[in-house]
């Protein structure tokens, strides 16, 4: 998508130096647009860990390129396998609840070990990080244009009548590689003249909706408001959203959501409202080996993203305390929204509701990762 | 209560001089204690206006205080009473949401038209002020032993066990005259050797959880963690709340609550896990004339409030823009949390469901308000 008129992907190979990456350095955001290097898995980790990227499918894509990274890294040294595991494992380890992490880490793994000399894992570790971004790309557009049937059918109902659409965090394209998943069909409706208004959560504490939903959607011209996260029901209570799309970290097979926190009280607000409330995300955050939602784990984060803030002041980017110095902090980064509140899961191999059969049902079409 | 070690009330009048009132200026808090001087009734209004003093309670008595000293400041000219009810409606248009300001406005012009001389109207308006403050007090003292009986059981059925109280927004003493609403139970508990604990929410986007919760419950040394408002749901689900207690600024005769924007889904919250819900106010937040509570009027504040945040960095405070310089935002300030979702409303007249005949039953009886 465009900043500034020019388009942008969130991660890329460097054109000439295939050990080197970029990604936009997210914490920036909207205050300033800077790139960052990534030479190595370390700094994969670092990138992942101080959140620079995330969202769970660019934290995938990331992840892999560290794979690769590690390869080229260590292609001169005897023991090229372990070394890369033993990055594997830290680059696993950055972010407990975004499946899509382990799951790209695995698919890395499993190139590196079809392979046993050097030179054959660094060339197919980076073909395959390669792949797995063009194929993130390509989800996303599919995912986007399953919700877009979904907005032209509301926008139709409403005889033309602006969509208002309610998105919590970022899943836009800033949290993929390309187009975004919540997003996507917001950006898709937009392109082809439908009249779409975005409510912006906020996002508290880190601030992905005021800093990057807000940030992508008036680059791309899209209509939206920002709203503190505390607005929604208020909204819904008023018959001002017709929809609710967010993303999604980890879902189960039963159709629950682990996403953002705050995710869940959207749902609650939603459900008592009437209003459609769907998660938009690739198949490859369905965490196959979860039935239980109290099995997802939740990240506990610093409490200083609770209690600093940061903003553009008049001497440029500052950090500012919001509460008293001394006081006690507690960062829970997701929650789990059960499937009894969603009305359907909006993927790239079609809507289906969040529920064991359909999802099974889901995951055993063909689809653009078995392909290859 | 105190600050620093010193008692503290949140409004008072100076000792020495009588056409002088003194407040607590709430938007420097926490990060200075700063006193304010309100001479006439457009300081009054101004103090209003500008939050300098929020909370229903503390409005309807400082908005007292403003009748108080428009009397003194046209005592000596002709035409007193058209000049105060001239002040008195620019005091009651300064907030459209907390009932308690008309109320107190509607006590003191009573007491205004009962005389005719410039001296008693100036006499016994400033006795009226110094009745509603007084009676604030005790109010807020009778609600909080109402509410200490419930937090008492909650502590006996856990066998002593830490009580977890959720709150929104501030409900304390700085939101009244002395003790608070919501908190008032809280402190009288904690102060009776209860192991009392409150999860704060912040309360975008003015923060009045981070900035005056936190701080009257540090000061008071109530143990207390502060959380995003997106939180209080995964809490819940996990079995982390034991109550939740919050304000109100205006309550309908069928016992829905409006309150600061997030209330509603903190409610749905509850209900989903069915921890037990109160909304703890003094009668005087019933408005006797509404049964709907969509005819609730919902105030919209400046969108600043949510695109900049102030807070303390290393050049003291400072303001800082938090979104796109360009972003467009909405700034709703209540909600209202209907009544089926309330498990209870604790006044200072005892608690009672959230009903209109055990409303109407409660404001029947006796009360401290009509024994003067």
């Amino acid at each position: 998508m465009k900043i500034g008129g020019k388009h942008y992907r969130s991660i890329w190979s460097d054109k000439d130096d295939k050990s080197l990456i970029w990604i936009i350095d997210q914490r920036r955001l909207p205050f300033a647009l800077e790139l960052m290097a990534l030479r190595t898995a370390d700094d994969v980790c670092y990138a992942i860990t101080s959140m620079a990227v995330r969202g769970a499918p660019l934290i995938g894509v990331t992840a892999a390129w560290g794979i690769a990274l590690s390869a080229i890294e260590h292609s001169d040294k005897g023991d090229i396998k372990n070394r890369i595991e033993s990055d594997a494992l830290k680059i696993r380890e950055t972010r407990p609840t975004a499946i899509n992490l382990a799951w790209a880490v695995d698919k890395m793994m499993e190139v590196v070990n079809n392979h046993t000399e050097s030179s054959y894992i660094v060339k197919y570790t980076r073909q395959a990080a390669i792949d797995l971004c063009e194929k993130e790309i390509e989800c996303c557009r599919q995912t986007g244009l399953n919700g877009l049937a979904l907005l032209e059918e509301i926008s139709h109902r409403k005889k033309g009548e602006r969509v208002n659409i309610l998105t919590h965090c970022n899943a836009g394209w800033l949290a993929t590689v390309d187009y975004g998943t919540a997003l996507a069909p917001v950006y898709m409706a937009h392109d082809k003249g439908f009249d779409v208004h975005v409510w912006v959560d906020e996002t508290r504490p880190r601030n992905q909706g005021a800093r990057l939903t807000a940030y992508e959607l008036g680059n791309h011209a899209v209509p939206y408001t920002l709203i503190a996260d505390n607005t929604g029901g208020h909204l819904m209570q008023h018959g001002m959203v017709d929809i609710v799309l967010v993303g999604c970290d980890r879902a189960t097979m039963n159709g629950d959501v682990a996403n953002k926190i705050g995710t869940y009280l959207k749902a609650l607000a939603a459900a008592d409202n009437n209003v459609p409330f769907y998660s938009v995300f690739p198949v490859s955050s369905f965490d196959r080996s979860l039935e239980n939602m109290w099995d997802i784990p939740v990240e506990e984060r610093d409490p200083s993203e609770v209690s600093f803030i940061e903003g553009s002041g008049h001497r440029g980017t500052t950090i500012v305390r919001i509460c008293p110095a001394d006081a006690v902090v507690a960062n829970y980064g997701f929650d789990v929204t059960p499937a009894r509140l969603i009305t359907g899961l909006i993927t790239d191999r079609g809507i289906c509701k969040p529920e064991k059969k359909a999802i099974e049902n889901l995951l055993s079409k063909n689809n653009i990762w078995k392909e290859s």
